[in-house]
C-alpha cells in the first residue's frame, strides 16, 4: 500500500476501514487484488443501487464508447442527453404526473444541493435556509453550511451563511412536536429567526444514523411550507432512486417537494451525475447562472437511460419490499434479541443497527471490522459512528443478502463474546 | 429540440450558442445528428486537451470496462487509483522534483477549490482569502465567493465568506504596482483588511478575458506570500495539463505554489475528475474531513493514467510551442490589422481576441455565431463576453488549426462588412 | 409641534403615543408646556427608578457643576469616577461578595452589550452567541443581532453574526424543557450548532412582553453554561438597579453570571451611563481595545454615587416588595376579572397586562391612549405591542401609585364599554 | 490610584498615559487632585471644542437643572429639544441652505454611525458598504466593521458585514488615482465587489494619523457616488462642529453628503449626544426602527443650544483660521527643521506631527510623556501611534496656545538630546 501512503492525502478514509486493494466487481461482490471476495453491503454509499457493473448498462455504455459517442458535452445538446431526458420524463416524471424541469448540475450531489440553495434564495429573495439537526448534504461550502456535523467544519472559519438548524424528530427532540416548534418560530415576530427561502430535508437521515421521518411529519412539514410561502427541497441523493421502494423516497408521504436533488445511483453505473428537479414556475435561472464543466457527463447519461430501461423491465419496487421484509425480520429476530439496548431503524433497503447504548462506537467498529475479515463490506454512520448501516445493492439476490446478514450475526457473536 | 425545451432548465447556456444536437466526436471534430461537422476550438472549455475520444485512452478505458474493473470506488484503494498515483508521481511530480500530496476530491474543479479553501483556513486558522478581480473558480458557494463575476451571485444573498478581491494587472489596475498594493494593505494595521489564510490565483485569467499574468508578477506574489506566512493556491484547472506548454502553467515563473488545483483535462477523456495537490506539511486533514461520493471515479483514473502515458510518448510541450507560434502569427497578422481597437492576448494554446473597443459584445457574438455557421465552435469569455476565446485541443493537427483560424478570419470579414 | 415635524426624523416614536410637549418633572410627575400633569408609569423605560430630578442627587450634581468639576473625562482618572468606584464597590459588590471588574463603556446599554459580546468571543475564541427568542438588547449591530424582533432589522441586510436563538420558556416553548433543548443541541455533534462563546439572557424579558424566567430555569441555565465552558451574560439593563427588588435581578436565583450589563437607572438621574461587570479572570482586554468618547460622563458618575448613597439611606428593597404586592393585588383583583382572556405577568415593579387574546394590540393601544388623556403615561411592549407594561419609578408614593392604577382601571372601563 | 487598579477593567487606556487624578477644569486648563495644572491639547478627543465648563453654557445648564427641567426624555417632545431643533435649524442648516432631517441617536458617535449604515442599507436594499483604509468610526459591531484598525477586532471572530475597504490617498495609495480605482471596481462586473449602499468617509482621518483629504478628491468622490446611485455618508464626529473652521468639515469642498454624523462637541459641554443628519428623501425610517434609552439627553440639548448661541455671538470661524495659521507656523518653523524625516499634516485646529520615520512610536511616546510632565496633555494617533496629535479647544487663547506649543518644543529637545 506504499504508493497510497506516500502520495495520497491524509484525508482518505474508507480505505482505512477496508484495507485491501480492489480491482474488479460484479453485482454485489467486490474482488480484491489478492483474490479475496467481499459481499458489498455499502453499495458505494448508495451510488450502486443497481450493483457493480450491471450487464445491461455496461453493454450500452461500451457501445456508446465504441461508436465514439461524445464523452464530454458541457451543456450542449447531445443525443445522449436527449435520450435520457425523454426516458426520464416518460418513466419517472410523467408516469407520476410530476411536473419538474431538470437541471444538470456539476455531477456531484453537493453541486445540485448548492444549485437548489442558490435558486431558492434567488426566487424568494430571502437569505435564510432552514435545515435539520442530523442532516448531511455535502462538503462544498453551501452544502456544508446546512449539514449538521460540526466536526467537519474546521476549515470554514469566518464564513456564515444564514442557516438555522431545526429539530428533527430524533432523541430528545422526538419528545415534543417539532413541526409546532418550527411554526412557533415562524409565527413569532420576536423569535429572532427570519422566514427562510427554503427548508431542505431528507426523508431518511442516512448519515444522521438512519432516522426515518414519519409520514405525518413530512406532510405537516409540506403544509407548513405552503402556508408560509417557503420552498421545500428534498435531498433524495442517498435514499432516492428506489432505495426505500418507490423511485422517490417522498412518495410514501404523498407530497411533492418544490425541488428535488438526485445523484448517487441516478447514472446506474456509479458514474458521477446529479440532477436538480425544479417546479417549472421556480425555474428562473438566467442561462449559465449556475454552470460547470462536467454537467454533460455523457457516459452517465447513457448509463442513466439504460438503468431506467432496466428498471422498467422488472418489478423493482416490489422486489425491494420483499427484501425490506427480509432485512427487518433478520434484524428483529437475530439482532434485537442480543440486547435491549440495541435499536434498529430503517425502511426499504437502508437499515441501521444503533449501538449507541450498547458498546457505542468502539463495539460498532469492532463488528464492522470483523465483518470485513469475514468478507462483508458494511459501514457505520450516525452521531459518533455508532450505527451500523446496512445498504446493499437493490439488485442483490436473496442468497447473498442472507449470507451477508449471517456474517453480521457472526461478527456480533465474535465481538461480544470477546 | 423539443425535449430540451420541454424538460431542461432554463439555466442551460452553451446549447443556445451552438444550436445543434451533437452525437459523435473524434479528435478536433464534432459531428451533429444532422451530419454536419464542426472544428472544435472550445475543447470542452479546456477539458479536452487530448481531443475527443483519443484512441489510446479509449482503448484503455474500454478494456477496463470490459474486464469489470471497479467503476465506482469511493475513496477505497483500487488498482486503477494505484496505477494513476504511481504514474502521476513518476511523470508529473518526481520528474519536476515537486513534493505534493494528492487529494482526490469530488470530481469537479469547484470541489477541489472548496477543499483548498477549507484546508488553507484550517491550517492557518484565519478566515480571510484574497482572490483577484477577474477571477473565476467555480459555482459552489465557496468557489463562487472568490469568483469575480458579481452577475452570477444573485442566489447567494446573505452569505458572506470573508473574501477580499485584489487588483489583477489588467485595465486601469495595470497602471500601478498591484503587488505593492497588496503589500501596502498587509503592512498597514489600519487597512481594515486582515491577513488572509491564502491567496488564490490563476496564471491566466481565462474567464476574465484571457489575461496573462507577467512572470515577475507571479514571482513577487509568491515572495509576498512567503514573507507574510500566507498560502499561495494556484487554480490550474483551465490552463494546467499542458495548455500553456508545460504541464503546470506556473512553471514558466519557476514558482511552487503551496496548493494546486487540477481538473478539466486531467482525466484525458473528458471524464469528471479533480485533484488538489498539497504540500506535505499542509496535509493536516483528518480522515474523511472532506469527502464525496464520486471521489473514486475509476474510469477517470484509467483515462488519466493513459493520458500521462500518451503524453510521455510524444513531445507535447514542444508541439504546443509550435502551435502557439502559429496562433500568435495568425492573430497578429490576420486579425490585429483589422482594427487598432482590437487587442489580442494569450499564451500557449489559449488566446483571446478582445473586441471591447471594437464592436463589443454584440460584434463578438455575431462573429462566433458566424463561425458556428461556417463549422467552427468557438466561445466568448471575459467581462461582458467581449473576448473571443481560442482554445483548440492541444493535439489538433496544423491543417485543422489553420482551417479553424481561416473560418475566424472569414467570420470577421462577413460580420464587419455587414 | 411644527419644528419636530419639520426637522426631526420620522424615526421618532414615543412622542407619537404621548403627543404633548414636556418641560418639567419631579418624582413621578411630568408636566407639559400646557400645564397638564401626568403620572409617569413608564419611568424613562426603566432609566428613572429614582424618579425625575431626585432632590438628593440633584443637589450633588449641581454642586459638582458649580465647582467646575470635570464634565468630560474620557477614561482618565477623575475624582468623580474614583468616588463612584469606591461607593459601587462598597455598596453593591463587596456587600454581596461579588468579585467583578467594572468597565465603563460608551454610556448606552447597547454599547455595554457590544463590549460583552466582544469580550466573550475574545476570551473563548469562539464566534457563536446564543440568545433567546423574545430578547431585546439594543440597536447597534451586535446588540441587534441578538435581539429577537426581526421587524427592526431591515437595515442589516447581508450582515451575519453567528447568533443562534434558543427557546425562552414562553408560549409553546413553555410546553417542553427548554434547558434540555439547549443541552441536547450542545451534546449532539450533528446538531449543526457549534458551542457558543456565551449565552446572553434577561431574567425578565421586558420588551418581550414582561416574561419572568423561573428561578430553577435560571439555575439550570447557569449550570449548563458551567458544564459546557460557556460564559453566561446577564443583561440587567432594564430590570437591574432594584427594579425587581434586589439590586441585581438575578439575585433571586442565587446565581452569579460571568458578566453583567448595567445601564438605564445606574446614574440615578437619567444621565447616559453604562457598565459592564466582568469576572476578573475574564478581563483580558488590551488597554483601549474597546473605547468611546463618552465613557467618562462625569455628571453620571456623580449622580450614580449619590443614588447609591440615597439607596443606603432607606429600605429600598423592602419598599419595592410592598409596592409589588400592591400592584399584584391590583392586577389580580381589578384587571384579571375583566376577562379570563387577559393574562398578567410580572415581578417587583415591572408588570404586564397581556391583551393578546383580548382585543390584541388595538385594544391595548386604545387603553394606553385613554390613560394618557386621563393623565397617565404607560407604554406597551411585547410581541405586536399587546402587553401594557407598568413600570413606575421605584420611589413612587403609594397614593400616586394607586391613582395611576385607578386610571388604568378607568381606561379599561372606558375602552371596553365603547 | 488603588481603587482604579482594584476595580476598573484593564481596558482603561488614557489614564495610563496621563497618570494623575483630575478633578476640576476650566477653558483649556485641567487641574489634578494634587493641584497640578495642565494645558489641554487633547480637548476630550474633540468633544471639548468650547473648552471645559464654558461659562455661558454652564449657566444655561445649571438654570435648567435648578428649574427641574426634564433630565431624561426618551424621544418624547420636550421644550429643551424644541429649542435645540429651532436653533440648529436656524444657525446651522437654514443659513447654509442645507435640507436635512435630524435623528437623535443613542448619544454616542458610534450609535449614529450605526444608524447611518442601517438606513443606507434599508434605502438602497444593498448590503455592501465601502469604507476607507485608515478610517475610524467607533466600537460597536457595525462601526467597528468599517474601521480600519484590525488590531481592535479580536472579539469579532466570525462576524461579517460586507464592508470593502478602499484606498485613501495616503502613503503608497497616494501614488495612484484612488477615485479611479473605486470607479474601476464599480464599472468592472468581474471585480468581485458589488455596488455598495453607501460610502462612508472622513474629510480628515484623525485616528488614521491626521490625514487631510484633498478638496478635489472629495468632490470626485461625491460625483462618483451620484453617478453610481451610492449614498455618501460623512462622519464628521471628530472634525465637525468647527474643528477645521466652518461648522461642517466638508464645506471646504462645497459638497453636500447624503448623511452626516455629528457627535463629540455638538453638546458644547462634553455631554453625550449624537445626531444623524439625513436628506429628507432618505428618511424612510419606521417610527422606532432605531431607538435607544438615552436619545433624549436633555442636558445635552440645553448645552448644545447654548453652544450654538455662543457661537453666533463671536467670530468663531475666523478665530480658528487665525489659530490654524499660528499652529502651522509653529510646526513649520519650530518642529519641521528638527529633522527632514518628520512630517506635519493638518488643517484648522487639528494637526499631526508624524514621527513614523523619526524615532517612531517610541520617540512619539517619550515626547508626549515629557509634555505631560511639563504640564501639557497631548495624545498620539495614527498607525502604531506614531503621530503626535495637536487638538486644543477651539476657544483656547493665544497665550495658552503658545505656551502649549513651547512645551512641545521643549519636550522634543529633551527627548532628542537624551
Amino acid at each position: 500500500m506504499n504508493i497510497f501512503e506516500k502520495c495520497e492525502s491524509n484525508v482518505r478514509s474508507y480505505c482505512r476501514n477496508f484495507p485491501d486493494i480492489f480491482h474488479r466487481a460484479k453485482g454485489s461482490i467486490i474482488y480484491s487484488d489478492s483474490g479475496k471476495e467481499y459481499i458489498d453491503f455499502f453499495a458505494g454509499a448508495g451510488a450502486l443501487n443497481y450493483g457493480h457493473n450491471h450487464d445491461y448498462i455496461k453493454q450500452k455504455v461500451m457501445s456508446y464508447l465504441d461508436a465514439d459517442g461524445i464523452a464530454h458535452g458541457l451543456d450542449m445538446y447531445t443525443s445522449a442527453k436527449e435520450k435520457f431526458l425523454a426516458k426520464f420524463d416518460e418513466v419517472v416524471l410523467s408516469s407520476r404526473k410530476l411536473d419538474y424541469r431538470v437541471q444538470f448540475c456539476g455531477p456531484t450531489g453537493t453541486n445540485a444541493v448548492e444549485a437548489a440553495l442558490k435558486l431558492a434564495r434567488k426566487v424568494k429573495q430571502r437569505s435564510g435556509i432552514f435545515s435539520f439537526m442530523g442532516a448531511y448534504h455535502g462538503m462544498t461550502l453551501g452544502s456544508l453550511s446546512i449539514s449538521g456535523n460540526v466536526g467537519i467544519r474546521a476549515g470554514t472559519i469566518g464564513t456564515s451563511n444564514n442557516v438555522t438548524f431545526m429539530p428533527y424528530p430524533y432523541g430528545f427532540m422526538e419528545s415534543f412536536d417539532t413541526i409546532q416548534y418550527i411554526k412557533s418560530v415562524l409565527n413569532d415576530i420576536n423569535s429572532g429567526i427570519e422566514k427562510p427561502a427554503a427548508i431542505i430535508f431528507e426523508t431518511v437521515q442516512a448519515e444522521g444514523g438512519v432516522v426515518v421521518a414519519p409520514i405525518e411529519w413530512m406532510q405537516r412539514l409540506k403544509n407548513l411550507c405552503d402556508e408560509n410561502d417557503i420552498l421545500l427541497i428534498c435531498d433524495d441523493i442517498q435514499v432516492g432512486c428506489g432505495r426505500t421502494g418507490p423511485f422517490f423516497s417522498f412518495e410514501r408521504a404523498d407530497i411533492v417537494p418544490d425541488m428535488v436533488v438526485l445523484s448517487k445511483s441516478i447514472s446506474g453505473y456509479g458514474f458521477p451525475m446529479s440532477l436538480l428537479l425544479i417546479k417549472p414556475e421556480l425555474d428562473v435561472w438566467e442561462p449559465g447562472e449556475h454552470n460547470g464543466t462536467f454537467r454533460g457527463n455523457q457516459l452517465a447519461f447513457v448509463g442513466a437511460t439504460a438503468a431506467l430501461e432496466y428498471r422498467e423491465s422488472c418489478n423493482f419496487e416490489q422486489d425491494v419490499k420483499a427484501k425490506e421484509l427480509f432485512l427487518k425480520n433478520f434484524l428483529t429476530q437475530q439482532i434485537l434479541p442480543i440486547s435491549e439496548k440495541i435499536a434498529i431503524r430503517g425502511i426499504g433497503m437502508i437499515w441501521g443497527i444503533d449501538m449507541k447504548n450498547f458498546g457505542g462506537s468502539s463495539l460498532a467498529k469492532n463488528i464492522t471490522s470483523r465483518c470485513f475479515e469475514l468478507g462483508l463490506i458494511v459501514e457505520r454512520a450516525g452521531r459518533n459512528d455508532t450505527v451500523i448501516k446496512i445498504l446493499p445493492p437493490l439488485i442483490i439476490d436473496l442468497v447473498t443478502l442472507e449470507k451477508g446478514c449471517s456474517i453480521i450475526k457472526e461478527a456480533f457473536n465474535d465481538c461480544i463474546s470477546k
